[in-house]
């Protein structure tokens, strides 16, 4: 389902996996699934058995002839540049990439111990699991998500089409940009939301029943990754100390501006300039939120939405979204929202422009709550 | 649906309703279904004259001789005790409440103007639309959501009961706190969460294409509600000011040390403690996370969870449901999560503990991609 097996692969053999954890061991399975021949190397036996047991690929040790096209550095970030710098001399023909979730440093080291970079790109697919290891790695971890590709000056263009095929053979989609780039990029969009989502949610700790009792689904939505692995993100945050600190510094600025708009109505109500500086804030938030691309690469505001109320009873969402597929509408997002204690869910439900009104009317007459 | 009108209403009118907008334009919706007698009063002819026509009740200038039992006061903010206060005056023998989000300040008011706050319960309905006025009022506006009721020294039981009614009777679960304690609730659980998403969304103005290329599901549910009305939130935290300034102000030292270990990190990548600090920053607030209730008032990390692959065309989603529905499992929670250009979704499923693990089997035996 997850990626088209109908579709020849891109990629052509053989390919090497160096490290067979959760990345790896995934890339393996994505790659045997579609006929590509994987060769697994690990440091530890169990981890590339394991793996092979799974179907990710043959040892490469079993077989010692094999020279591999492609390597696919899956190991921690803490060494990755020294294994790539070691399979970019072992394998002087191949291509080398690596999944690590920072860009720029890998690249410095490279650099400045002489590694022939012009066959090094760096990749990054935006994927994860709460669970690692290679028992926990799926032919589809990157089925509908980004793969950053990173390539700086000197970097072989043929090189680069390589890891892109990789992407796309994984079911992922290749986004280019320079290593700088990306580790700002993960900064805006994936470490600066994840810290302030936990402090957020950390400022619940110490609140009274009666307070987490008022909970609605937008701080449900706020703090859901706050459930993330804590030993996990030291490494991502830690990997890209610099850009999160920058990033969080803006936005501490930005927070401490609101702050002092509150202070200032709070010693006087008719404070000059304070309502303003507060609706420019939310005003900026939209805008930013506006740049999110959706499932279609419209940003996600561009959609008409519906709200649905669904009975809390087995087989409710499944009978109203039969009947959104009847209407021959594509979903674009669907949301439950719910409290404690009660008897009905709000389902919102998202689709293409144009489609939601026909859709209302119809829902309507199959006898759904579908609030104008 | 939303509310179940074979039941009979808890209320008994009349109940006059202040202020025929949103939400006084959805009590009277709600009690006017159930059969409760509702009058209706707004300083504007013509909001009080759409409330009628669209079935919130009968204007109280035609019904001169009816006296409310209740009077629901919906005034905006900044008038909200001066018309409770004229309420109580007027009508002796009434209980009082009002739906206006901060509960502490118009108390004070009331107190030092010598009102009956005896007869004064405040409420806070947890609920809002994007749109405003009677226009986009609607019964089930309350339906499935808690409802703030705040009691004080000196408040008749038999007041506080009239209003737990009032909110069950509409659909909601009422929640009872003191004013204070509502106050600093919602700066925790709404307040405080709108500001971190709008400026977590704001960074994203700046940032360059391919860098919003690379958001995930992780993004747009942090940054869902920085599309919310800038007018409106000025209004909220205005109102609020001094709680969330304090809750705010805690965040920015939480915020402060986490710059402060990836600064410490930047200059010496084994600088001492910096590690410890982060993973406990992520860790608190996966302890935050935890209290937050779930559908059942159990928090969402006891679900089970399960992530199923969902081709991405008509239908797909309702027969997934539907043979999640046939297996007789009620879905606590569903999320789809996709990427720009995919043609797969992944639908992350949570379910009554217990009940996943079957699920998964019986998915599976329908063909449904479920990873393990």
């Amino acid at each position: 389902m997850t990626v088209d097996l109908t579709v020849p692969p891109q990629t052509r053999g053989p390919v090497r996996v160096v490290g067979t954890g959760l990345l790896g061991g995934s890339v393996g399975l994505a790659l045997s699934a579609r006929g590509v021949d994987v060769l697994l190397s690990d440091t530890s036996p169990t981890a590339q058995s394991l793996a092979r047991d799974m179907g990710a690929g043959r040892l490469h040790t079993e077989a010692a002839g094999a020279v591999p096209r492609l390597v696919v550095v899956a190991a921690p970030p803490d060494v990755v540049a020294a294994v790539v710098a070691e399979e970019l001399r072992r394998w002087p023909e191949a291509v080398v990439t690596d999944v690590a979730s920072v860009k720029a440093e890998p690249l410095r080291t490279l650099r400045e111990a002489g590694a022939d970079v012009a066959r090094y790109v760096g990749g990054h697919p935006m994927a994860g699991r709460e669970r690692s290891g290679a028992v926990s790695a799926r032919a589809d971890l990157f089925a509908g998500r980004p793969w950053a590709v990173t390539t700086a000056e000197g970097t072989a263009p043929e090189a680069v089409e390589l890891v892109r095929r990789l992407a796309r053979d994984c079911g992922a989609t290749p986004v280019e940009l320079d290593p700088e780039q990306h580790d700002l990029a993960v900064a805006l969009v994936s470490h600066t939301p994840q810290v302030a989502a936990s402090l957020v949610a950390a400022r619940l700790r110490e609140a009274p029943e009666a307070a987490v009792g008022l909970a609605g689904q937008g701080l449900r939505d706020v703090t859901r990754i706050a459930a993330s692995d804590p030993a996990l993100w030291v490494q991502i945050l830690t990997g890209n100390a610099g850009p999160v600190a920058d990033v969080l510094r803006a936005l501490r600025e930005d927070l401490d501006r609101v702050i002092g708009a509150l202070d200032a109505v709070r010693a006087d109500p008719a404070a000059p300039g304070a309502r303003g500086l507060l609706a420019r804030a939310i005003a900026d938030g939209g805008a930013g939120r506006d740049r999110i691309p959706g499932k279609h690469g419209a940003a996600p505001t561009h959609y008409a939405v519906l709200v649905v109320v669904v009975p809390d009873a087995p087989g409710q969402l499944a009978l109203l979204l039969a009947d959104i597929g009847e209407a021959g509408v594509n979903l674009e997002d669907l949301r439950l929202e719910h409290s404690p204690g009660q008897r009905v869910a709000l389902a919102e439900v998202a689709g293409l422009p144009a489609a939601p009104a026909p859709l209302a009317v119809q829902l309507r007459q199959r006898g759904w709550t579908v609030p104008a």
